[in-house]
């Protein structure tokens, strides 16, 4: 088991504090929790104010459910990148003896990995990861290309935390914009900007930030230097709890990472381009909490006029 | 891999029809599916039935992510009854080199799983699962109970088949109920025959029917027998395509099951008791296009008041 990263002193006690007020329900697993009613109410409002926003691109909506097929990871390179945040998912597919055993040795929470075998799946890393090849299924695209809401898709990140705002799994509001180059950098640049207005909008003090990846090791510090230096992620950032400002938007342009993986083609011939955008809805959620209180019905009248407006 | 549970004709020839509608959309993995804004936009009315058919217990909101500690899933046997559906959750813990190592074998879709190590995680298997520990967390019970509407949750069973109905990972939206014991029976009775009428409004064929869990096994054998015999469990069902009718929402009668693994009581020290009844969406969303048509706009004038009445 990797080490817990510890929690600062005030991200301990809004953790307590979300808990004493059963927004968030703990597990026993750091960085796993329930979601209390209010909680819940207020992250589906501002996955409502996305979609609001994003309304007037008449993006095609698209769901994928929280598991990828392992191939799809293995094809986009991602173990590359983020071996240490990838869940893969075993099954049994013994006897009956060896259910026995297993079952004998989960009872005393003994280690029963060996009955377990890889399956042909894993835990979506990122809500766009099943889009693409969905998207390339369908062949070359139009001029002017798709835009796709992902909708507000539970992600995997292994990393558990004492941070409330560092989750373990989380909802990840995705946008997808595939198209000719110049099309989705546009794009991503647009929503760069319309992204601090909607988090202004409902009362958060938020930066816009050129960003990198928390890849992995190494040979990760060389593929962070390039991203910065091409400024390919942008993060919103803003001031919730600890030493840092907590990124709670990303905007990437991938160039032609995903669309070489899965021959992504415009309609002429030329390679597609492809961007996201990301706004995590807990962390979205708690940065509220923490700036307005934990009391919804005593926010300020703007913001809950921004949040509650149908 | 266990073998892929092979479609009859009819259940062929609706996936191709849900999967050229754009209403789902194939991964590669049996019962893994991407769904389509129609589908989505029925599903979620579904859901919204359920929660107005609910409104009058005014049941406490609580949401859980798709994955579970897997000290939880120990602690109430699921892997004495369900060690074929589990799957559970490895992750990466390795040096630079084993990252690499692993990194070149998944390039080459070979092995990986040796670098892979099991996490204190597992996937859901039930959407009331996380609840019970959660409520035994506050204490003993006030006299009622509790009633917990736990959401439209996503849950794994690993049984890959290529019956759209039969996914390895769909919604279920479960309401739970704690408390006394003749309150839990009482109401898990009630909405027995609550849930047909929901079903029948929106003008599904349904029938209800005393049913079994499907345990693993020889001692899987007893354990249904036994399960019938005291009819703990009754499902709906209703044709959707193969031989045998679908069911489509649960009702669950656990008595002390869960509330003796984590020590549920009352307030005057009696175990509390436990039952839940689950809707499993997406079979309610398939049975209503596969009844009705793939066209919304053209279903029944009843149905759509039924699920568009908001």
């Amino acid at each position: 088991m990797p080490g817990v990263r510890p929690a600062s002193p005030d991200q301990a006690a809004l953790l307590s504090e979300l808990v004493d007020r059963r927004l968030l329900i703990e597990t026993g697993v750091p960085g796993v929790y329930g979601r209390g009613g209010d909680f819940e109410d207020v992250r589906e409002r501002v996955a409502a104010l996305v979609t609001r926003a994003a309304a007037h691109e008449r993006p095609e909506s698209l769901r994928f459910p929280p598991i990828l097929p392992r191939a799809d990871l293995e094809r986009v390179g991602y173990l590359k990148s983020f071996p240490h945040l990838a869940g893969s998912i075993f099954a049994f597919e013994g006897t009956e003896a060896q259910a026995a055993e297993q079952y004998d040795r989960a009872c005393r929470h003994e280690d029963w990995s060996e009955f377990q075998s890889m399956s042909e799946l894993v835990l979506t890393p990122a809500a766009c990861y099943p889009v693409y090849p969905a998207i390339a299924a369908r062949g070359p695209l139009p001029p002017g290309g798709v835009t796709v809401d992902a909708g507000g898709a539970y992600v995997f990140r292994h990393e558990p935390s004492g941070d409330p705002a560092r989750m373990q799994m989380f909802h990840q509001r995705e946008i997808v914009r595939i198209g000719e180059p110049e099309t989705v950098h546009g794009w991503r640049d647009v929503w760069r900007d319309r992204a601090l207005e909607v988090l202004e909008r409902i009362g958060l003090d938020v930066q816009l930030e050129v960003a990198t990846d928390p890849f992995f090791g190494r040979s990760g510090r060389m593929l962070a230097a390039s991203q910065r230096e091409q400024q390919l992620k942008f993060e919103v950032v803003t001031q919730i709890a600890g030493p840092e400002p907590t990124a709670v938007a990303s905007f990437n342009y991938h160039q032609e990472h995903f669309s070489s993986a899965y021959g992504l083609q415009m309609a002429d011939g030329s390679a597609a381009h492809t961007a996201c955008l990301g706004f995590g809805l807990e962390r979205v959620t708690i940065a509220l909490f923490n700036r307005h209180g934990f009391d919804v019905r005593a926010w300020p009248t703007e913001t809950r006029e921004e949040l509650w407006q149908e």
